[in-house]
């Protein structure tokens, strides 16, 4: 398949290095939740949601190297949200930001094929960058989010440990080798990204919450990058990502939304917050 | 909280039951993929998508009690597919059909609220008769989406065993007191139900894969309904909904769609077929 973006040659983590770089590795969430829409006076309908992405575009744009949207929040307001969504996207990534679509989707089969379509590769109308994807139907039903990441220099990222507590009966159950529901999923993806990029950090990564330090993963082996949910309001700090990433704090993307949307509507405001955030994080998170 | 509609103020359980008695429990899954609207000639396009939701309408209503959108075939085409989506669930409502939305969403915290608030209950834009949701991340983060369900008269639908082989590892892995994944969160549904709905058929349901017989699951115990797919080209035959459902066949909600999509776009045939598999699951989920 020819990719019809010619930044899509470049693999995701290559464009993360360089956005890293310039501006550090904290990804932004954009989270606009009926409490947030209300507290910045917008409204809670589709048109505020849409002055909801306009703010954020300007103050994301040149302050940070990555965005996060949550799909729940653009759902809400049926399709006239998933419209906004669209644009957003679009938008960020004109503005030269990484987009990661938190839609946590999966199923098997033509359904997952279909889900690939719209979020990954060339033709996607909700293209991302990124795409996270919860694994309860097995990574090995991903075929097709896993090839139209790999084809588009995309990348997909696996819920494997979530940062909240309900989570970890599923989650830190064992299976018949032995090994927790985490480790073998990580080991799995470790699997993919040695066969599709030897000796490179591959398309498939992680979503490991900072929450939760123990019990310790394998992360280096899975060689590919982690995105760390759960900064701020979620209650793991800075430190906490740095213990929990220490082996490889490079491949770390720690994402961060109520603790720097609170300080909206104000654009001003919002770029001084976040860009503390992650100059903090490109201090702590340096490669060994 | 007051209910919009008066119909919501029934239980998705009594609804089932009342359009079962009339058409059979079959629900119709409605998975316009690619190639599916390359067969009818519509064209793989927005516009062929809502020609599809059309003809679907047509055929359905009068038919069958149940239909079941899944997401993913009309997220493929960005906003204007949830467009689609969002009047094809309108207008199956309105013509009496219960729309069960096939998106397996699932998170926790202020993103499950929202996607609670996007398809269950009063002021829902994509307001489905019911919701799938995947418990990676908890079912005792659901809370939302468990309240809403049992306010509005909806159904909760939490995929337990998926009918696909690659999902076996993580439903089958066991928790600390031995007990595998599904049987664990089979017995958190029971719990649920008999809080929410002591004696009769609560708010939360399963989706069952009867394309896996072994090991068997307590059904009976967590007093709900099930979501029964994949009957067709999936593999499982209405006999093995059968074995699988033998302790309660009257909770059952088998889905099929390819299998019955395959005989489109002419309506009258869509109808014969749709009709006698209904027909054919009335007679063999009848109640001991």
């Amino acid at each position: 398949m020819i990719s019809q973006n010619v930044n899509m040659t470049e693999t995701f983590a290559t464009r993360f290095t360089a956005v890293r770089s310039k501006f550090g590795p904290l990804v932004w969430g954009l989270d606009p939740s009926r409490s947030l829409l209300d507290a910045w006076r917008l409204g809670d309908t589709s048109d505020g949601l849409d002055r909801f992405a306009d703010i954020v575009l300007e103050a994301a744009s040149g302050t940070v190297g990555l965005v996060k949207p949550q799909s729940a929040f653009y759902e809400r307001h049926g399709w006239r949200g998933i419209r906004t969504l669209q644009r957003l996207i679009g938008d960020a990534q004109s503005a030269g930001l990484l987009v990661i679509v938190d839609a946590k989707r999966g199923d098997f089969g033509n359904t997952n094929d279909a889900y690939a379509e719209a979020y990954l590769g060339a033709g996607a109308p909700l293209g991302a960058d990124a795409l996270t994807v919860h694994p309860y139907l097995g990574l090995g039903a991903m075929g097709t989010f896993v090839s139209r990441a790999d084809e588009a220099g995309s990348c997909l990222l696996v819920v494997i440990r979530s940062s909240n507590p309900e989570g970890r009966m599923v989650q830190s159950a064992t299976d018949q080798a032995g090994r927790t529901v985490e480790e073998a999923l990580l080991a799995e993806i470790g699997d993919l990204n040695v066969r599709l990029a030897p000796g490179e950090i591959g398309p498939i990564g992680a979503v490991i919450g900072p929450t939760h330090t123990h019990p310790a993963l394998n992360l280096v082996a899975a060689q590919g990058l982690f995105l760390a949910p759960g900064v701020g309001m979620q209650g793991a700090t800075a430190g906490d990502v740095a213990e929990v990433f220490a082996a490889c704090p490079e491949r770390v993307m720690p994402s961060a939304s109520r603790s720097l949307l609170v300080d909206g509507p104000d654009v001003s405001r919002l770029r001084d917050t976040a860009g503390r955030l992650a100059g903090e994080f490109r201090e702590l998170l340096r490669a060994p």
